[in-house]
């Protein structure tokens, strides 16, 4: 005996009715579902991306007094100070008009731009083919293929705090659970190695590195990156380097992409256009995989082309501009976006700290903690640096302005440091 | 009392042995790795596209007295024969040189964007609002999202047969059940009704119906749609069209998308700049959301949200040309299209029926199951009409050659028609 909600119509243009009949069971086990009752799926529940719904559903209402300044998104094209270089442009211009480029291409890439990718980044101590390479619809989606090949639902990932929200959002849609591991501010932002190896299971599947840092702007040393390898090498745990702000370090560091220094961990490196050539719009990224001691084998290779065709890989047009916007963008322009940048984080940080600095008004204060809920830092709150010059001296005198306004002591007593 | 495989290296250059050995157990129930055994991810290998498979990996052996012709794939621009028009060319390059598209657009598109879609489409009996449009790179990742939000793992989808092999390639990544429901031949592939409704059962999450049909090439009547309406409306179950082909019709037919005949089902009609506008390569498409009786209510539209925010939307220099495109592009394009493919497509049907070809030779015989294998339909293998007039004539040709060479009837005496 099973039951059964039954829809009657009981008059034109009128709703209809819900009975509540029993019926005797047809023995298939089949029951019927006579009612709507569509939910949304626990995995859009469960995707939530911080960032992204503070921007994309920001409604700010204006303070008469101030023209609202944006410190909020690391779009370095939002003010239209660090346009792309002509370029690059011009390349997209010239992929356009040849018309090679509207069709389909092949779900990982164009075999053309996999090989100019690899070239650009190939060197003796990380040599990389054609078939290393796996283009993606921005850098997002290269990470998002490179944590569903790694890891399954119930295994988890291991994630720097304070660190970019993406990893988590996408672990958790895939079902695979987050465990962050620490960077210490008083270590220009290094990880807590021992906390980092604490946290290995049985079901720890991938350690995500992200240098140069997204968030705390630091740049991780040979040094310490080969302590890193060393705990993922003595674990057996495969990395995940998002290194999309590769190259992007100002004259006094080195930035060292971590695959030119591992001997045996094997490491899907992952970045893109969006940083360095300032068009973070185009979605364009990739995955690089290294894997000199054949521990991904064909098997991750395989399961990333796999996964690669569930949506077609990134437009064509863009693929058609890569070689010529690897080759052709001058030093120059790198060079310039980064002396902008200098003129902004004379230290590596790009964090503001404060222990106990509190907001008297809900709206301001909601934002601080959206703020800190995205990198998973509480006391602390992330700005970008890529807004034009005198806009960034207001917003600091603002930020100055507020913290001296609220910035309490443990006693009470007003006292405040600014970095000016 | 835990077993484990420790790495001990044994000189420099070699690689390390690997010794087995006990230890006591930690009582923290913690079991170390110490042994590299990196697996791909059950998704990846539940993700199998099989067109993507054949298309990307094809590599066929001349045949030194003929070259090639491929019908393999539905991409109007292989051949050069159907470029887009000068005006969509045009809009790109607008975009482009406005600089303005290069920074990141929100998840589910600009605003404006969604604006154009939506009014676009939006008709009386089927308005549509900004908010009722979701931008997706790509119809592929429209219907990827489609699915994500209206299904669990372990639900079930029903899927037409023959049909395009994207809806089973992302369910099963998904970890979502495919029940196949039949399209009949003998009715210019209408739907088996009876038999599809016999599929719905409790963990029927949704119906996808492909409407002008992917691979049959068939446009439903009004008076059909309207009675898998009422198969969808009974159940209870909401529909996932997959509306790509609209519009895409010769004069003789009429496409009537399916929102415009439903008075309670909620539909998720997904579509895009591939086919119509011959660029399938730019990654453009979109989900339209129709629920005049707010069955989905926020949650579905919330979950799409939420979705489109893990890899961040479709390319934005083509989002920045998208209100363009739609208005700009001449009728006269959209016409010309459709008398080209008419010339090969005098009935609804691209399908070629074969009940016992039979190929002597492996390698064409392998292609040939592929073939049907991507369609689910065995006995029958799709080709595409998009090729220039002499490569068509001559594929007849050697269809209607290879076809006279292998037939056999059952009684063993060849007999063939050609429907030349």
């Amino acid at each position: 005996m099973d039951s059964y909600l039954i829809q009657v119509k009981n008059g034109a243009g009128t709703r209809p009715s819900i009975l509540d009949v029993r019926i005797n069971g047809t023995g298939k086990g089949k029951v019927r579902k006579p009612h709507w009752a569509v939910r949304a799926s626990e995995m859009s529940k469960k995707t939530f991306n911080p960032i992204r719904t503070i921007v994309d559903s920001m409604k700010v209402e204006a303070n008469p007094k101030k023209p609202m300044i944006s410190l909020s998104i690391g779009d370095p094209t939002v003010f239209g100070n660090l346009p792309t270089a002509d370029e690059v442009t011009q390349a997209m211009k010239d992929a356009l008009e040849s018309g090679n480029y509207n069709g389909y291409a092949p779900s990982v890439g164009y075999q053309s731009c996999r090989e100019a990718v690899a070239a650009y980044y190939s060197c003796p101590e990380a040599p990389l083919e054609t078939q290393d390479v796996i283009l993606a619809s921005g850098c997002s989606q290269a990470i998002e293929m490179a944590l569903a090949v790694l890891a399954n639902p119930g295994q988890n990932i291991l994630v720097p705090r304070p660190g970019f929200s993406l990893y988590k959002t996408l672990a958790l849609s895939l079902g695979i659970e987050v465990k962050f591991y620490n960077l210490l501010p008083e270590k220009s932002w290094e990880i807590d190695l021992k906390q980092l190896e604490s946290l290995v299971d049985e079901k720890t599947a991938c350690l995500i590195v992200n240098n140069p840092s997204n968030t705390c702007g630091s740049v991780f040393s040979k040094g310490h990156l080969q302590k890193i390898l060393a705990v993922a090498s003595r674990q057996c745990i495969p990395i995940l380097a998002d290194e999309i702000y590769g190259d992007m370090v100002f004259s006094e560091c080195k930035y060292e992409p971590i695959a030119t220094l591992s001997t045996n961990v094997p490491i899907l490196s992952c970045s893109g256009l969006a940083k360095r050539w300032l068009v973070p719009g185009w979605r364009m990224g990739w995955i690089l995989v290294h894997d000199r001691r054949d521990i991904f084998g064909n098997e991750i290779r395989d399961g990333l082309v796999r996964l690669s065709q569930r949506i077609l890989g990134p437009c064509a047009v863009v693929q058609g501009a890569l070689r010529h916007i690897l080759h052709r963008t001058p030093s120059e322009f790198y060079h310039n976006t980064l002396s902008f940048l200098k003129v902004w984080s004379p230290k590596e940080e790009t964090w503001v700290g404060g222990e106990t600095v509190k907001s008297e008004t809900p709206i301001e204060s909601e934002r601080l903690e959206n703020n800190q809920e995205c990198f998973e830092y509480p006391n602390f709150f992330r700005v970008v640096i890529t807004v034009p010059e005198e806009m960034m001296m207001e917003a600091c005198r603002r930020i100055q302005q507020f913290c001296e306004q609220h910035y309490q002591c443990g006693d009470g007593i007003q006292d405040l440091e600014c970095d000016k």
